[in-house]
């Protein structure tokens, strides 16, 4: 017997609302047979970017054929189109602002693309303000239903992209930034550790805004208590961090801060 | 074969609450089968109002035969009552406390009601400050092994109610409050859809505290940034927002604000 | 047919994390039966001393069998070992930090202890400051599709101990502390009810810091609104209450903070 399918959801409604268990619902009205799995609730609201990194973070772990519900929508009611995704093995439905295409990068295939326009799979009548209620979430059980996804409406070519910041290379300072904050106030850069590699081979200053980082490291264990450390986070990303402590409120930094690496 | 047995929490513990774990604990060690299920544990502490929205706001989403557990009960460990409740085909179990009276507004029958009294289906001892994991939580796991309700003990025809607060109409003002805040600071008021379609048939003002409301939408999106509109919420209810903002912060409107609609 | 596996989580990565969310992928990758439920990833950052609180209070009604995974894991990266437990007939996997041992406490036999060692059973590479992901997740997956835990590295007689920290009697006067804050402010003090109940057969005075504790009561609803009130916490232990209020806010308490109980 194969496992009951899986549906997980990442919004941004936060944990305590009423909506996310209402789509819980709904989905469960339509397959009682779905395992409902929280994600996160807590993405900040209508932060795209944010769920983008969120997304290309966690979902590559997931085994093929779970169906992941993203619900981070600034255009609800709004023209913009509702997806449904086939990336890097992945399934997703998500509103059409490119939370989602940073799982496409280094894939072997493009993304398989369909813009929901059967009805008959949504509520009715469908509500202006909660397209996560009345279409993406019947939808998913119908998905996990077994229903071909060709039925969903047509397959499209064109779609929302949401590049994540990339680091710039100038006279062998690499500028780069931070792309999130951790819980524990680490700050995760868009340098991938290649890049850094390269250069972090021989000497090299590394600076978040105007504050030079003093250890390099493999993990926080290594420095003394306090320090501020730069290392490869778990993401394959340089993290700059405080051992035992927040980065973040110490140094000010959030999403957006300066990080640069100089040869010295 | 069927699906296993759906149980739903909603509580007030925060989700960080180690009595949420051990409600889960008590479960599974009944009935290992349950599939548990969070709604929300950030019901303001013991805000059984706060409740009753919660629960009218996604319950009906559900399919007949969930157990939903709800623990939000100030009146623990006095003489109070534990209810089994069947309303609108939906089953709950929960302190007398009228949380769930909302959810018989409408229906086709009256709900049935039992009174919790016999303990040899409740976990021994009972701790006087924790009847959710004690008497709660092993009723609904044997509930979810198909125990006959009518076992838990008596069916009862009083029960505490609690009324959402219904808005007035004099001389062809109608006068609401807001009785729900979202994540996003919109404001959920008690006026439904159809009171509101009638007077805004024709042109009115619409105020919340001594503010006017510039925009009547049907979705966020046809109104630009930072616009205060009026909408029908996914929830059926007139709900006052601001495009891209929060509505509550900007205009230090909370539960109890009075929202009022004048024909002009 | 057997109810699929359970595997919980309890963590310190917060509730909006790629983290979490990445450790539910990996298990459902190994063993997509796994059925996951999250306990807290609100343990505060690197609180060893709460996790071990939070975790008597709860795995103890969990039905053997189920599969915690813990990570509050302030040594990831160092020498420090990862665990597997068989305790009290319950099974966890965590960082050797003594978050666990409080429940070997009057247990009817010595715990068994697995060094974790076979990297077989582990993502490979494994991220230096991400072990929950890349260790105790595969491995916990592994488990619950019935893997042998003598695989997973050698049995052994030494661990770092946590014992939560014990009451003194002086002169009749027993001096404990506030081991807890729950979300509704009560403190749970370490003083635990059989040691009260010796002494509180009497006339006592409690106090918490200066302040002095008026009433004792079985419940909260025994005594006014606002009382602070003495009662035994549904852990069994000592609590300090206000009823319908915030003892924690109101008294300026936190864990620490002592409470003592003197005959008068």
């Amino acid at each position: 017997v194969n496992p009951d399918p899986i549906i997980t959801f990442t919004t941004d409604f936060g944990l305590g609302s009423p909506y996310v268990a209402a789509m819980k619902g709904v989905i469960l009205a339509v397959n009682p047979r779905a395992r409902l799995l929280d994600l996160s609730h807590e993405i900040p609201p209508q932060d795209v970017r944010h769920a983008a990194f969120f997304l290309r973070s966690c979902i590559p772990f997931f085994p093929v054929g779970a169906i992941h519900v993203i619900v981070v929508d600034p255009g609800v009611g709004t023209d913009r189109a509702l997806l449904y995704v086939e990336v890097a093995g992945r399934r997703l439905l998500a509103p059409d602002n490119g939370c989602w295409t940073e799982l496409a990068r280094g894939a072997s295939r493009p993304p398989r693309v369909t813009c929901l326009s059967e009805s008959r799979y949504w509520r009715n009548p469908v509500s202006p303000t909660f397209h996560g209620r009345d279409i993406l979430a019947p939808v998913a059980a119908h998905l996990s239903l077994g229903e071909d996804p060709q039925k969903l409406g047509p397959i499209v070519q064109e779609w929302v992209r949401l590049d994540l910041p990339s680091p710039t290379l100038e006279a062998g300072r690499l500028i780069g930034e931070v792309i999130y904050v951790d819980h524990f106030g680490n700050l995760i850069t868009n340098i991938p550790r290649a890049a850094y590699a390269t250069l972090a081979a021989g000497p090299v200053r590394i600076m978040v805004g105007n504050q030079e980082v003093s250890w390099r490291v493999q993990t926080y264990g290594e420095a003394p208590p306090g320090a501020l450390v730069a290392l490869i986070s778990s993401a394959e990303l340089l993290e700059i961090a405080i051992t035992g402590g927040n980065a973040a409120q110490r140094l000010a930094a959030r999403v957006g801060t300066l990080v640069s690496i100089d040869k010295t």
